[in-house]
């Protein structure tokens, strides 16, 4: 069944560094196996629309297995990595074997930083995978059926209060989007509360908003969530997380729903490689990709350090970024594969997006071309069109984005899982509501 | 806000019969409060769907609240019931508050029985709300990831084993669906397994499949499931349900994923309501569908036991019985507000319909109109089409189910949650794998 005088190139990792990698690979001579944790490749930059009940998970995900079309050369593995040897080119799985490689790629992604406060995970979750997001739009849901219900019982309505911790491209799409469901497509569907009343807090710790955009953008961005009705602070760092509240120093904030939009943090397996890491736990890697002393060992996508040759810093943990990197690997290899010299890697930047809200947005297409509004809106969800794999997806989003665009509606408004928001019952005590029987809380439905 | 001297209905439950008694009360001078558990109503006759990765959740289910329209007539909670005081017409939330009523309408349904086994609930699911869905999804679409895995490191492929109990529609549509996928959807995916080897076994206690259909169609059914490769045991009651194993009797069927489409009992808020109950826990209702002793109690749905005038048995529990019962107890309220006499209610019996998989299905239209295969399975989506709730998700269902049957995807293939089945060590053991790393088993990764 297998050639096996192939080279095996073992990539970890289905997302867009790892799937990049394997299919320009699938056109080489060697033989491929994918290795991911879960059986789909999740479209990252859409996931705040399934957190806010836009688009459901299906819609945004597919599995490895499907877009890379298994064959004898080509082959998908379900399964978490834990470590490496790298003189003996194995990978280690928790499942208790080894694999071994001529060529290792490494795509293995980032994660939420705490910043050391890894207790507040459970109270702010944040938005790398489909299960934070559906757990997310849970949250949010959840939180309007709840005030609902206790203003039926007081008599007396509570707004409800979002913080979104962060006000990166993740932070500022949460907040605008909120802001917009709140303002359009649930305002007038309770009795009891007035969901227009929500009150959405964005805190960043840098003096902006979008602190990686060009400052024009930033105060486009920050002018466009006010307008949305969203509370700005800037140059503040959250102090503490507590169920129903968030501290920033000696300022108390009354939150219902507390979000997640802060630190990024390389996957551990960077460090499980031995070789050179920066401070978030990236791997430094040579212009060519791979790690310093083993030319068989690449490292790509938000995982990799990589200096850009005109700033001197990293580059951003963007898709552009990994999807380049990811085909570039393939093409070193290939250099490899005929005794050619390896190339450098170059990051072709064609601009920046980040997206606000209907028809708002920011767009940084190089020094001189900056907009923002519904131009860059519509450049924003053509490009996210065009990426998504797979026509049948691109299709159904399409029909959700009109739909939604035409109705103010959103589609996925699902609550599953728990009917219980973390600090729920001490916000009740907090706000010292009279009623006795609203102490006894419900019981959380353990649903898997 | 509130009209004060309007009559106060407070329906329990936002399932087929529910939604329709509010939209019909919509239309009478009532306050109407719909209380429910779930903040989303489910399309449950496309719920296999969900657990078979063909449609999304979101494509089924849809906001109550989003239905009904809230307006100062018409409210919905998100909340749990959990008694009734008849005499002061008071309802009992969990929430620690009551709600009072000039009439009550009880529409809860009904849930999954494992006849006094509950401890086989969480080795054999069964399929009764989107959690249920999910959760099933999750199991089949991991089996072959991990068989894949498993023959990855042995060399050696052994064939996934799925054993449904209960050989009703839910079965039948399971087990037919899973056929196909593993025959079609899935054949070429994998390297190490073939999928095409999966054994499927349907196990039904009753001497023929579609215990209530007419012969003929259970027969039809039975060669339409036996020409998709399904094994069906009838006669046959389980006696055991263990990790990775069912027993009958003396005889031990392996099984990778055990599913739960037997039996089914009533709410129990019928009980709760302490007038008369039949065996299981249906509450006996008026021929104008109320309780007895209680003008002002309905109870409608499959939580009612209503004996059909000519079989003399109780209606089953199908959605056309729910709809028509929702609109009965309307059309006796409004009696009751013009002073007329109320009607016995009639249940109109349009036939029944049950799918088998892709262009296979039974259909049952009365004495003489029985009918299978092609003609049956479309009549079966386009019945299913028209009834789903709301223009968005009628268009994306089609287009899904365009799609499906043109290319024989599924659409929705997302392991979520966990990484672990329950079983798959035991099974592991009970084959004997020599290999030895195979014994630690990845750590349950909890995803809500």
């Amino acid at each position: 069944m297998n050639t096996v005088t192939l080279p095996k190139v073992v990539i970890i990792g289905g997302g867009f560094a790892g799937l990049n990698a394997a299919q320009r690979l699938a056109k080489l001579s060697v033989e491929v196996t994918v290795l991911d944790r879960k059986n789909h490749h999740t479209f990252q930059p859409l996931l705040y629309q399934v957190a806010t009940a836009g688009l459901s998970p299906g819609e945004i995900a597919a599995p490895i297995r499907g877009i890379l079309k298994n064959n004898d050369r080509m082959r998908v593995l379900m399964g978490e990595v834990v470590g490496f040897d790298l003189e003996r080119k194995l990978v280690e799985l928790r499942e208790g074997t080894d694999i071994s490689y001529d060529y290792l790629i490494l795509a293995a992604g980032a994660t939420h930083s705490y910043f050391g406060h890894d207790e507040w995970a459970p109270l702010a979750p944040g938005l790398k995978t489909l299960e934070d997001a559906t757990e997310i739009r849970r949250r949010i849901l959840l939180a309007f059926e709840l005030a609902e219900r206790r203003a039926s019982i007081t008599g007396k309505a509570e707004p409800v209060h979002f913080v979104i911790v962060g006000g990166g491209p993740t932070g500022v799409e949460l907040a605008g989007t909120l802001a917009e469901i709140t303002r359009n497509t649930i305002a007038s569907d309770f009795d009891w509360i007035n969901p227009r009343d929500t009150r959405i807090l964005l805190i960043e710790g840098a003096p902006r908003v979008l602190p990686h955009y060009p400052e024009d953008l930033s105060h486009s961005a920050e002018h466009q969530l006010r307008k949305l009705g969203v509370e700005i602070i800037e140059n503040t760092m959250v102090t503490s997380i507590e169920p129903g509240l968030v501290k920033v120093g000696e300022q108390v904030f009354p939150s219902t729903v507390t979000l997640w939009a802060a630190g990024v943090a390389a996957s551990p397996l960077g460090k499980a490689l031995g070789v050179g890491v920066d401070k978030p736990g990236r791997v430094i890697v040579n212009p060519d990709l791979s790690v310093p002393g083993h030319p068989e060992v690449f490292v790509i996508g938000d995982l990799a350090s990589f200096a850009d040759q005109k700033s001197g810093q990293p580059l951003p943990g963007l898709a552009p970024v990994a999807i380049q990197q990811g085909r570039h690997v393939a093409k070193n290899i290939s250099h490899d594969l005929r005794k050619e010299k390896r190339e450098d890697f170059h990051y072709n930047d064609k601009g920046t997006l980040a997206t606000i809200g209907r028809a708002a947005a920011v767009a940084d297409l190089g020094k001189k071309l900056h907009f923002s509004g519904f131009p860059a809106w519509f450049l924003w969800l053509f490009v996210h069109l065009m990426y998504l794999v797979g026509f049948r997806n691109r299709l159904l989003v399409l029909i959700e984005w009109a739909w939604s665009y035409l109705t103010y509606q959103r589609s996925a408004r699902l609550i599953t899982g728990s009917n219980q928001l973390p600090g729920w019952a001490q916000q009740q005590t907090l706000h010292e509501t009279s009623e006795p029987s609203v102490e006894h809380e419900k019981k959380s439905e353990a649903a898997d």
